[in-house]
């Protein structure tokens, strides 16, 4: 179906990891980065991790010709490091702030000060309105005991409810990022399936790149091998993502990643490879919308509901095993701080004695008395402080449970209407055979 | 234009005021609201300031059977106070939580602890997708001297973006809420021109209430005089919108708020007045859609832009204004911090000397070293967190600031497809006599 009214776009996403003075050769990298990118001239680049926003007001300088729109997304202390450069004029920004995003106190993570975010821009692509996403989620430290876990899987479902909500209006739907998640991780499969998102590595007709379009890689002279675990030859975790509309049909007509390293340079660009898909839009003709599509069987939908409902169900398990731990976390908080009170009674009234019975007879421990007094109020004040913490986290996680457990009974109501399609053996399973919750519907 | 197609929607906001234990008569009140809300049968209950979650979950039991739909938006550390109760089954809901919110500090006004946000909830009302919006921005304590002014604008700024990108799919917007905002205010200015919202209190056929729709009255016997301020009589603050689209048309039969008191009950339900507004949803036939309705003009299209560019403008100078306050703010912050840490090395210098060069020969004064310590220790903790807040501040102003640049330039890039329209006399101006700021495009 080759059509007129196609527009090629080439976009580009990478993981830029550019922490100044923290992150190897970072300012060497970002000249290569700004090189590479005016030469290349692709229309859409997404990028991740540009952590300040000089290295993003040197990018725009040296890319206003080639580039001449761009944003920078802000958020929380040291901004969201995500950055939009593209041919097309930015019509309009929008930018949502996940609700959990790691502990402040795992400062050696760094994530929280992150103020991890989606940015939105709407572009008008050939005539039309394009909403593209850029996003960077939690990363994953450690695969076997992810303490994070619960903390992505809600970012991941904010992702989706965030792209379908804003995307209603949008022709072209575009989603590029490091969403650290492998391809059949439950934080990803609740994304596509919800939004009907397709995964350019997935779909295209050509790619040219590492084994498994992985984007981390053991030849990365940046990554160690602890970093990769049991998956000795790298991960698959940044994405494009695209979605087609009644007005347009996207294709991926090639793909490409970098391979460790960059020609004629001594190091590659970052401790990501970099992604380019090339994608095809084609605007369909009102009557075409109709006609021309094959449509969705009812089986099809229904078998699309019933996947849906188990893996909505299976990341409201995730978020349970969340709230669990957030609540144990809350409540040894709160049982610390009371120690801590009793500790500084006990201290007042061992004070207390000695000034009412002994009188000034026997000499006061002044010194041990004030460390002492200062040690009780830094208990009390640290886990106030995180008391308070694991408050707003439960709140954000019973949010999202309330949310999801609204979903299913919503999925399930549309599914009613499907009766042949239950029961239903659901056509992805994650790999790691983790078991979905058994579905107690309590609204 | 009486259609068979038109359902009837009788839509309900109040704030309930309900601080547990600090508000007057809270338990009684949420009685009486209660037993209003199960009498009255209102289709869509929209409340803010449900501070409890117990309270939400009491009213949940006891309008099981008038309203057995209900969503309570969890957020912050003591939650976003907003809940919808409604007939009609919520198929999606969805949080956004508004980047600023005043201070942390400011303990006694409270609205940091609070989480503003605004919540949405997808209904499907006669066949219409009809998406819900409650809303209540934070609080104007001094009319005159507003500090929290750049937030209100800022939250304004957010409510309307959210609105605008989450409601293209929908056939009727409705949004009820606390605006904390005049009816001429920036603000609700900005929320009203850019997302087309109507005002049901202006668009209504019939009105029964309070004066000028007042909604924060001095014959509430929960309202002083001071909180009024200037207008003795009230203010209005609280409203219910709505908007139209090319599926359905939305009019106000008529609408009414309560007027102090209640009959047969000691005190009014809230220091707040309850709305309520009847709407009338008439289905528009795919035809009608072009031919039936009055095709806007060039003319009023360019007049709508312009005034939007103006109203944007304005908004970008008073975001600005609190950028300069938020920078100072910053600086003071990290000024103390330097002189908490110079007293500190003063003091270990002092506490040096004596070990050097006096060894045990004179007394040590210990108490003082230590208190000394603790409280150089406390202002460098305290200019720290401070430091960390301003600069999240900081971000989101500037976050906010250049999303408004952006819109003002694409506002004026489709702007100049209506040359008639330029220059251009607002219709609409504040009544404070705000001069806005020059416009300088930047990008």
């Amino acid at each position: 179906m080759d059509n007129a009214d196609s527009v090629n776009v080439r976009v580009f996403s990478l993981n830029c990891w550019g922490i100044r003075y923290l992150s190897k050769h970072c300012p060497q990298r970002y000249a290569m980065i700004g090189e590479m990118l005016s030469k290349e001239e692709h229309d859409i680049v997404l990028l991740q991790e540009v952590w300040s926003e000089k290295d993003y007001l040197c990018l725009k300088k040296k890319l206003a010709c080639t580039h001449p729109h761009s944003h920078y997304f802000k958020s929380g202390v040291i901004g969201s490091g995500l950055a939009i450069f593209t041919k097309y004029r930015i019509h309009d920004t929008f930018v949502y702030r996940y609700s959990l995003n790691g502990y402040p106190y795992m400062a050696h993570h760094g994530d929280w000060f992150g103020g991890k975010a989606v940015g939105m821009a709407v572009l008008n692509v050939g005539g039309l309105t394009a909403n593209v996403y850029v996003t960077h989620l939690h990363a994953e430290y450690c695969r076997e005991k992810d303490s994070y876990l619960p903390h992505r899987v809600v970012q991941a479902w904010e992702l989706q409810q965030f792209i379908r909500h804003t995307s209603a209006g949008a022709d072209v739907v575009i989603l590029g990022g490091d969403l650290n998640m492998h391809p059949q991780d439950l934080g990803n499969r609740l994304l596509r399936s919800y939004t009907g998102l397709q995964d350019s590595y997935l779909e295209t007709a050509k790619f040219d790149g590492c084994e498994d379009g992985m984007t981390l890689i053991a030849d990365n002279p940046f990554i160690t091998e602890k970093e990769l675990g049991p998956f000795d030859k790298g991960i698959r975790i940044d994405y494009i993502l695209f979605k087609s509309s009644s007005k347009a049909d996207i294709h991926c007509d090639s793909m490409s990643t970098t391979k460790g390293s960059v020609p004629d340079h001594p190091f590659p660009y970052s401790d990501h490879e970099a992604l380019t898909a090339e994608l095809r839009l084609e605007s369909c003709s009102p009557a075409e919308t109709g006609a021309d599509r094959p449509s969705k069987t009812q089986d099809s939908t229904a078998g699309r509901l019933a996947e849906l409902v188990d893996i909505v169900t299976e990341a409201r398990t995730e978020v349970k095993v969340g709230l669990h731990c957030a609540e144990r976390m809350r409540y040894t908080a709160a049982r610390t701080a009371v120690m801590g009170l009793a500790l500084l009674f006990l201290e007042l009234a061992i004070a207390a004695v000695p000034w009412l019975a002994l009188g000034a007879e026997q000499p006061f421990p002044r010194t041990s008395f004030y460390l002492l007094a200062v040690l009780c109020f830094a208990i009390l004040l640290t886990t106030s402080l995180l008391y308070i913490f694991y408050t707003m986290e439960l709140k954000s996680l019973q949010g999202a449970e309330d949310q999801m457990r609204l979903a299913v009974s919503s999925l399930q109501e549309k599914l009613r209407g499907f009766p042949l399609a239950q029961p239903h053996n659901p056509p992805r399973r994650p790999p790691e055979g983790q078991e979905p919750g058994a579905f107690h519907p309590e609204e």
